[in-house]
């Protein structure tokens, strides 16, 4: 059974088949965040310990951190900067972390001040990603994210998206890193635009669990990019991709529709035993709570009618 | 690609893995609620009637109408009431029916009265249901819901339930009657007292679809009996169904969590082209209409931020 194991200084995770879904908190990342950027730059971490407790309080297994504030000079700025913020989130909560940048001198930066097993985010099949990248990795053993692209950019054909994953995993081999420590992502595109990502994306990551037997992440709110109620088209998706067998997903923890889901999807896959973490999140669950642009007509037998139909009749039966 | 046709007088509905999930309103159902029972006995079906008109308006593809009011004597009495009941949901709802009842006279005065093409609810692998329905649903040419029991029970082993699946196409062919007409039900076990019900019935809808290639429903809700806040079990089983393989539920259509996650999942197969019944439906949606267990925080740029993240750190990239 494939098992990635991250770690913080205190608290080991595995992330495998058999675990709960592995949800890496994506908010600290000042990317689309200006006002996040501004104060990062300015040395205020406030929204940044914000964040950081907002998503393990929300049920966060892991937390993304990248300080990429700018594309100006990154290479001198972002180096200190990553180092600072997760130094400032290590210091604040217990969960592991994943070291998110695209500045290989900022990778290993964080990866020197990372208490316990951090991630790696990200190695693509890009040659020179995976020559900067890939020695790190060995050298700190640590898994990584691989990021099924390459040169050529993002295939549409999922059996291309799966050769550059299978490249990545060999080509990790030649270093000595074990397919545990990479896991894919298959990269999710936004529905809207791609009436066809959902299909793509299922029948990679059946691929990628029954062929290579990797552990697998996506940035999970793409899917539902220009859409309306992006959170339901989200809260959709993350069944299905568990399902399909993904194990993680970088994704908002604060949004609770996404997290009933993840929760919802623990249980239907047997990896919430006896059904314990969703009875002590949803015992006290008020009907009320809930909602949609639909009213909602009083039905409180509705539920186990069903049931009691089939067996009722079975006993029935003349 | 199989195709089950069902059909109203006027309106005719293909399930089939192409195409949009088929939503079966369980409402019209007296087992389990006694207040409907005493009414329909006492010849009032103005449940029934707002049973039947609210199930469509709140999005169901078909109707199940079952009669069975009462365990005493009802080879005589169910017939009758059958028939009129089905008479007022045709005369209201143009939606294809589903005919629902474990006493054979019953099914038979119901194929009688029906219009269009009624779905049979339902078969077992049972000798003596095999010998009384087939040849009602062969006379009558119309598809028919298969249990995946027998006078064995209901075994736990997802392959015994395949098996009986596979006999009950078996001997429908011996019929003359089409495998594209038998919708197969792979029982759904409560996860609350099965923890492997879930891993149980995606396997078999798996090779349902894959190896037998017919169609398939189920008592939706049964998956979360006994569990609190059951809709939000329901909600994460339906796309992790939807993605197995299933084509149809018996389900409850007023419940708009549901209703959303099969909408969800109707994208996010590709089965609701551009998105367009997405889009009708929540283009309006309000934010504030969710809500949850746990509060959401505001994060407006929470959903887009990831994949600007992508993005925007490869083109930054040094």
């Amino acid at each position: 059974m494939t098992r990635t194991i991250v770690a913080s200084a205190t608290r080991e995770i595995v992330i495998g088949f058999d675990q709960p879904f592995c949800v890496i908190g994506e908010r600290i990342n000042p990317t689309g965040r200006k006002k996040l950027a501004a104060e990062m730059t300015a040395g205020d971490f406030s929204t940044v310990e914000k964040d950081a407790l907002a998503q393990v309080a929300a049920g966060a297994t892991m937390l993304d951190v990248n300080a990429g504030v700018t594309a100006v000079n990154p290479n001198e700025t972002e180096p200190p900067l990553l180092v600072r913020t997760l130094e400032i989130v290590q210091g604040l909560v217990d969960v592991p972390l994943s070291i998110d940048s695209s500045v290989t001198a900022a990778i290993e930066a964080g990866l020197k001040v990372a208490k316990g097993r951090p991630l790696v985010n990200s190695v693509t099949g890009e040659e020179e990603k995976l020559e900067a990248i890939l020695p790190l990795v060995k050298k700190y053993n640590v898994p990584v994210v691989a990021i099924s692209n390459d040169e050529t950019g993002i295939s549409e054909d999922p059996d291309v998206r799966f050769a550059v994953a299978k490249k990545i995993v060999e080509r990790a081999a030649d270093y000595g890193i074990p397919a545990h420590d990479i896991v894919v992502d298959p990269l999710v595109m936004p529905i809207g635009a791609m009436g066809s990502a959902g299909q793509q994306v299922f029948r990679l990551l059946r691929r990628l669990r029954e062929e290579l037997k990797v552990n697998t992440t996506c940035g999970l709110s793409n899917i539902s990019f220009g859409l309306p109620h992006r959170h339901g088209i989200n809260a959709g998706f993350i069944p299905m991709v568990i399902g399909a067998g993904m194990t993680s997903a970088i994704m908002n923890p604060c949004r609770p529709q996404e997290m009933e889901a993840v929760r919802a999807a623990n249980v239907l896959t047997g990896n919430d035993p006896n059904c314990s973490d969703w009875i002590m999140t949803y015992r006290d669950y008020k009907p009320g709570a809930e909602g949609g642009p639909a009213a909602a007509p009083a039905s409180a037998s509705g539920g186990s009618g069903r049931r009691g139909g089939r067996e009722g009749r079975r006993r029935a039966s003349a």
